[in-house]
């Protein structure tokens, strides 16, 4: 008998039109044909929500007011037509409150980074999951693409050696005058209300802590930070480098730049080990290099020769069919759909091969924010890396 | 009054389970979610169609056992529901039938290139469209790249002056030993019942010659050439070269080979005006370079000031984030779809801003293989780039 | 009438045979036929300074046994004959010594960098200098390039703006592991008795940072500094970090390590101005990007365009001819012999055109070394730049 | 006893000032301090040859209004202190009778490229040769590059398996336009009288095709040619295309291009075994691309790893220390006075250690330019690759 199968159904909060993030998640939760949107609370202004859920061919009785509306009505459809898991593409400060309404209704959350808007909310989401059997995921990208996979596999097999030294980089020039601050993008990014307490470190820093971490296998264990506002009027950083101590002693650099001038969306990788190292730059997503001292230096790229599993199962073309970022955006989307459709199955998911980033992530990624911003407030050099946030309760 | 609007409806030939470039056409058509698979002849196995059917979420009945069968029951569903238009992503031998059956029981269609398995073909498939009212498009893939069409408006508004030189390659290694036969997309290539009468000028010449005539807006007009089939036992040609004159005197080479062992999907072109120079690489489709004798070469890049308005509305995301090949592919199916969306609404399509390569690219890409695999067959030097095939009336 | 013009007359000391920078200062010597070597003290070891100067076509009474000896005996040679200049190549530990005695006896003398062993020390050459009128250059190597010299000059001329961070990495993996330790390099640049307090700031650390300020002409005016022996039993630095905040309020981050396992001598340095950026690196020497956020990024090459003349005077060949490390070392060497030349004759020379690194920067180096240092031990953060020595009353 | 060693003396003759290749030609001759200009006949015009030799710092006595009257006053002088080679670096119609002279009395010769003005003074010089027991060396700069010959040992060793395809391509831009005639060095390279009957082919295509042999191991068999002059006026060829079959049946393609606007002195080759391909660009000098379709490609850097001998004795500076073009061309001035050394002490040189090319170089390229020119105005496809001048006797 022929049985129809489903594509998993996902309802949007933000992402109205005019949002950038919001359609860049769209193409990555359609590429791959796995998943559909079935409805939207695409904006705060009804309207516009409307407007926006018309535009993506929705029925209009599934373009909502609110979240709130979406989530509760949803929640009353039929389950073989109820959206399955709610995207969350907002500003910072709408991450929790749409997370923590998602999750106590039953659905799946998949989150834009950075999880929240301070540790402590980090923290207290990380309590409602520990009580909910929902999926919860966040989308920092970077980890989603191939030739990163196959970078943490090389570590994770020891063929670096033991890790030495790990440089980040992540240098941007979207935000280096007063001019660039009227965009959407900007407006809200350097406003501390809908932010939280850091805009370079918030926005982006946080990818290059999410990078090092998810590849070099090693946490931070102390920082230095220097932040800073470079454009005159500005109360939240655009810059900044943090010094770093990882948890096997490994020394570390993360340097952050909005007003890098001229630098697109710079992201760089170097984990050095004492044996062999990597290089990784995500403008050419497609190399990586893995280097000694004393060989030729190996151009590893994608789609050529012996990949690890998880590298292989995030590619689509063979290789010299260049993937980029929307296919790694992509690749994060797909993962998260196998571990729904296996847990709706009532199957195990093989997590490290469809990996997702998680409320782990998602914790220190905000304790990664909170103790850069108070290490740089500091005239003391070295400070732990704490996850304990100063307003709440929650120990990990 | 909410008018829900409706994604466009494809139905799709061939590209069943472990097809490769069906894949691609469908990651293309979901990627921007502005076109539905709704139907499929995925296989000439009629089991294989069903199962590649009910993969991509179809219903049984719209997983069809030929491509006959498709055609005459779709056109019996009502309007609303039926496929418009069908992606054709067979082997060679195929595209002419099944584009022929569609077109006359009017549907669209879209093509995978090359058009046709000969130049008769492509003749007969132009008279036909010219008694017809439907849209045809041909997936040369490499014109959807957003610096191409950069490239050819900086041609076309004289920025490089008078063109004296075009220099085009397309190298990969794929093919480069017996071993390498056994895979699918291989075997079907190397088949001339299958292919036509070239391998690798069939394959990839086309688009690398197709990419220099739509940037350089000039057309190849007289040309000498030598294919070659390097591994034993071959009758096609696995590597070739072709020199050009093109219709306003300049010069031009044309290098492509199947043979290049370590090479990727290298497509490289570069065109020489008398004022500057561009260059271009498939592998770093994001870049464009704009030479000159006396200043600073210009990098331009995806997203970065302030390019012509094809290349602008062919990106999906700020600068820095890659787009690569499956973008440009989606480019094709999405200005595809914009031509469809005009013809239902009644209105123009602005073909120079929404461009789809058509027709007359699908005729002078077969004349290119045939002129290419005569000329190299003669020991004189050069050959008039004709149109004309030796067994149809056809003319352009 | 015919006057025979002579080339500027060197001596050397240190580089006997099996030693790398001696040889690398000979080529740059000779390069452009401007300067001979006329006599050496090329070993503590007498048998291996004659074998030295003879394998260099010396006479044998000019390959002298020690550095005291060959400028007491060349100082009593005719003036036409004697040498002009000393060159000193030693180990860190005796460049002061060998340069205080030259000065005091009437010589010229240009040195391998550090400058001395400890700050206490350049101040102490630095009187030295205003008490004599000998010149004295300091091979930082890096600002011979061509187009250092240009970012230089851009940034001169106003063309990024402000300043508002600087970026500068030197990176090397020659000392990753225990057993690399036991070159002839290795073993005295990681001893404190011929290297001084810090391996990794001390040997290419100060190159970063004379070419951070030469470059971006500010001044470091504060840091924070974390340096690290990461092999074992290592009591000098390997690897490092330091935070800057320069004389204008400009962040900077200057990283050095020379275990970076897999690095070859990977000098980079980024400027960013509110209005444009630089980005150059020594691997890729031949090219400086010139970026901005709104137009195509500049690829300005060495002989391409119009440069500003003292890039232009400081290269040999056409565009496209790459010159390299040897020539940029060459540069420092004939505009050292031009200066030579001048003051020979009496004239003045364009020290701005031919610019060769000097006490000042001796000085700066090694007060950039002993801040590092200091700083490092510290569990302050921040720290003034102090040319002040502990030990010395020099001031600047 | 110390006997004091003398460097090799060497004769210039062309190369007065505002000679570009001249003063090339000296700092190669000069980087290594292996050799000293001891003598010139820098220009036709005795009081520029005089004022040239002044600035070199030549006593008047050997600066000669002539070649003719150097070759005479120079074997007059005590052996000790006469030039003991000739370099010739004039316009290519003077080659052949500056090295016959040589030759005949004495005097070993290095010669710019090509060798002479055709194939028959090729011919006849290498006759003249057969008959006299002097040194004959052809600068071909560029196969003095240390990873070109570790390419060929590559190729040599069998690491790429059987040679399949050759592609080799040099192009320039610096003709690309009736103003750029003006310059010295364009004016006699468009003069037939003193260039010959090929501008573009016989100045940089005769390096491309001497690089692709001296690579591959492979000569050229048969040719098919397209030149063309491109500026309007023009009688010289200022751009071609050779497809080419070698010896070995593997098919090869040699572009050269001086109107190629915007290029710097591109030169790059690429040689496809049937079991890896290297790749090497002049521009990037210091990197050589190993590729397989298995593995991951390697960088092979000058100075890393394992190279050849050859290589290894070709480099002066460890890796990162870039090394470019006049290094090359020191190479060949290098091995060219150590082969001078060895005849001198009636030692045997290691030629393929030290090897310079030389007379079979010189006759095959000079036979290159004259078939292209031949096989270019025929249009007969292919043509085979002849030794034999029309007007001469020579045979090989």
């Amino acid at each position: 008998m022929f049985i129809t199968m489903k594509k998993i159904r996902m309802g949007m909060v933000g992402g109205g039109q005019g949002a950038f993030i919001g359609a860049v998640h769209r193409i990555a939760a359609f590429l791959d044909g796995e998943i559909e949107l079935v409805c939207g609370a695409f904006s705060s202004n009804p309207q516009r929500s409307i407007e926006s859920g018309k535009a993506l061919y929705l029925p209009e009785h599934r373009c909502y007011d609110s979240y709130q509306e979406m989530i509760l009505c949803e929640e009353k459809l039929p389950e073989e037509m109820r959206m399955e898991f709610v995207v969350i593409v907002t500003p910072n400060h709408l991450h929790f409150p749409v997370a923590k309404m998602a999750i106590e209704h039953g659905f799946h959350v998949l989150s834009d980074k950075p999880a929240t808007i301070s540790l402590d909310e980090a923290l207290r989401l990380k309590q409602l999951l520990e009580k909910h059997d929902q999926l919860y995921g966040l989308t920092q990208t970077y980890t989603g693409y191939p030739l990163i996979k196959q970078a943490r596999h090389l570590i994770a097999t020891g063929e670096l050696g033991n890790i030495v030294k790990v440089v980040v980089e992540y240098s941007q020039g979207w935000l280096a005058s007063k001019e660039d601050e009227t965009s959407k993008q900007a407006s809200w990014r350097l406003d501390e209300k809908q932010s939280g307490i850091s805009c370079c470190m918030g926005d982006i820093g946080v990818h290059a802590a999410n990078l090092a971490e998810y590849v070099s296998g090693l946490n931070m264990a102390e920082l230095c930070a220097d932040i800073t506002s470079t454009v005159a009027g500005r109360t939240l950083d655009d810059d900044g480098t943090v010094l770093l101590k990882f948890s096997n002693g490994a020394k570390g650099v993360l340097l952050a730049s909005q007003v890098a001038l001229g630098d697109e969306n710079n992201l760089k990788l170097r984990v050095y080990g004492d044996r062999k190292s990597v290089e990784w730059s995500q403008l050419e997503s497609n190399t990586l290099w893995l280097k000694s001292n004393t060989e030729a230096t190996q151009m590893i790229r994608a789609g050529v020769g012996d990949l690890c599993a998880a590298a292989k199962q995030a590619m689509r073309t063979p290789a010299g069919h260049p993937e980029g970022y929307l296919e790694a955006f992509a690749n994060i989307y797909s993962n998260f759909a196998k571990q729904i459709r296996a847990k709706n199955a009532g199957e195990v998911c093989d997590n490290q091969l469809f990996d997702v980033p998680g409320i782990e992530q998602a914790v220190r990624g905000m304790a990664f924010i909170e103790n850069v911003v108070q290490a740089s407030a500091s005239n003391e050099k070295w400070h732990p890396f704490s996850l304990k946030s100063d307003s709440n309760m929650g120990e990990e």
